[in-house]
């Protein structure tokens, strides 16, 4: 079964010359071979990845994130127009791990940013479902790659601002764009802790009618709290606007704003050294993930884990004790 | 050299009986054992903490943390006194991993805080120095169950707000105390990101003098700036206050802040449930960090490693293919 080879699968230098020569088919082609958990698919992927390596980087990659009916949609559809308006070509990625999409969304997706769907200067592509967040994170990390060989300037990835994947978008990106809406106050719409932290950039959406003035105070109130934040090694302080995605009002500020960014820490070296750090940690980042997957991976270990627990909890055994007799029952598993 | 026994060990029992009695000499000899790294030493203190167990968990923990010349020190004397004076016995542990600590530095700490240091409801010690940070949160961690067998029924963990250790802090303590000082604005006194958000207090120390009206106005900008967060699961708002250490302003308020907020979490069921998540969260990250140690400890592994980052950043490889590469060669070993 793990060497069942699908028909109408190319090889890896038709895949590979496809995508470096701006093919769209055959770059959706090749990112159906990244997302497959088939044997064969898996080492056609590697191959295609390793060959692309050195045509990839040459974007500028932003995450954008923000709580259901914040506006996401029509404001990607919104700020990739006004892209494609300066000459870009835009990829736009969306990961939602929460949810198990299936080849259904993919036409979702499109349906929600109907205009950039139907343009030759858009791609849209949902992340593929993985059973874990560092799956999910490597087949996206892998498909920017192939959107970058194919072409494309800018990498919108987005993602949905309640769960965990934030952390894993934000160490793919340069720029981190969070959505927010105004007068949600103190009830802080769902974000999850520390998301604020990595943002770049605040946009208020909705901007319109009765919602100008409101939105103002609520980027007042977002700058002077985020001021208290220490500043990010990139040197950028982050910025707030407001914007009204529907109305198309205030989408080409938050351009000029990621364009100053870029100035910034090109000038600075920040981009370079953090695109080398994100490159590096993507590798620790899956040893690590693979580490834990050995150990919590084993039925034997799971089962006694819980009846640690439970110890642990009823003072019967210390957790560095406990712990310490796991590991030494891992290390006697091989 | 690893069996070793030092002269004038005790038994486990004796250590026990001490520590359980509240005999300060043996509690410190308890704690000596506990920091030992010689073999002998390290299953002594196993037994030790085994049989402590059932008996720890009676105070209240709190976390302080804040950068050097914030006046850390001054407050803890301060506070822990008030502790005193409201009939508490009070442990005061520090952490600073950034320093290899000696004996002298014990001296060090109590000669920082002259007056508990001379209090019999007082117990100071620094923290031992570690080689890990997982090393350090371990012996803390169990110093404070001794503390806490031995009677004590408040235990302060202090830290240098500027590194790691902050998050080892806040996953052993109830009640996260953050000090800063008015006027460095947006500078932001090299508290490290993410450190405000595990705050349950903000206290603006050094409002004295000249000083009052400046801290009154940071008071007011970090308490708005707190309400754009999330709210924590405890359902407490973090609370900003001022005070001056040194003229014994405002410390009242904040052992007042503490008693409300064990209300509110021995009402509403978290605090329980908190002391069981860190508890649980104990033993993983010590398996965790375990699991780290047996690949990166390997010095095949280690040089292997800097090759790979170093072609990761020449684009000869990806980082997924490095990672599973690393991986095999981890297996391989056993």
């Amino acid at each position: 079964m793990k060497n069942y080879k699908p028909k109408g699968r190319l090889t890896a230098k038709e895949y590979i010359n496809g995508v470096l020569k701006g093919d769209r088919v055959l770059l959706s082609r090749a990112i159906t071979i990244i997302e497959s958990n088939l044997g064969s698919d898996k080492i056609l992927a590697k191959e295609i990845i390793q060959e692309i390596l050195p045509y990839s980087g040459n974007s500028i990659r932003i995450g954008i994130t923000g709580v259901p009916g914040v506006g996401k949609s029509t404001f990607i559809e919104s700020f990739g127009k006004h892209l494609i308006n300066q000459g870009k070509r835009v990829a736009i990625l969306s990961i939602d791990p929460s949810s198990q999409r299936s080849k259904g969304s993919i036409l979702g997706d499109k349906t929600r940013m109907e205009d950039l769907a139907n343009m030759e200067e858009a791609y849209i592509r949902p992340s593929a479902s993985g059973d874990t967040l560092g799956g999910v994170a490597n087949k996206t990390g892998e498909t920017m790659l192939l959107c970058e060989a194919n072409g494309y300037d800018i990498i919108l990835i987005e993602t949905v601002g309640v769960g965990q994947s934030e952390t894993a978008v934000h160490g793919m990106t340069d720029f981190f764009l969070l959505l927010m809406l105004a007068g949600a106050g103190d009830e802080l719409q769902g974000i999850k802790k520390g998301i604020m932290e990595m943002a770049d950039m605040v946009v208020i959406n909705k901007a319109d009618g009765d919602n100008v003035r409101m939105s103002e105070m609520a980027r007042l109130q977002y700058q002077n709290a985020l001021h208290i934040f220490p500043l990010s090694e990139s040197g950028w302080s982050p910025v707030v606007s407001t914007a009204s995605a529907i109305k198309n009002i205030g989408i080409d500020t938050v351009w000029q704003e990621v364009v100053k960014f870029k100035k910034l820490v090109d000038e600075n070296g920040y981009f370079i050294k953090n695109r080398n750090h994100q490159q590096i940690d993507w590798m620790y980042n899956n040893i690590n993930e693979e580490l834990k997957n050995l150990f919590y991976g084993s039925a034997n270990i799971k089962s006694h884990l819980s009846v640690m627990e439970k110890d642990i909890i009823s003072a019967k055994i210390s957790p560095v004790k406990a712990a310490e007799i796991m590991i030494q029952e891992f290390k006697d598993s091989f």
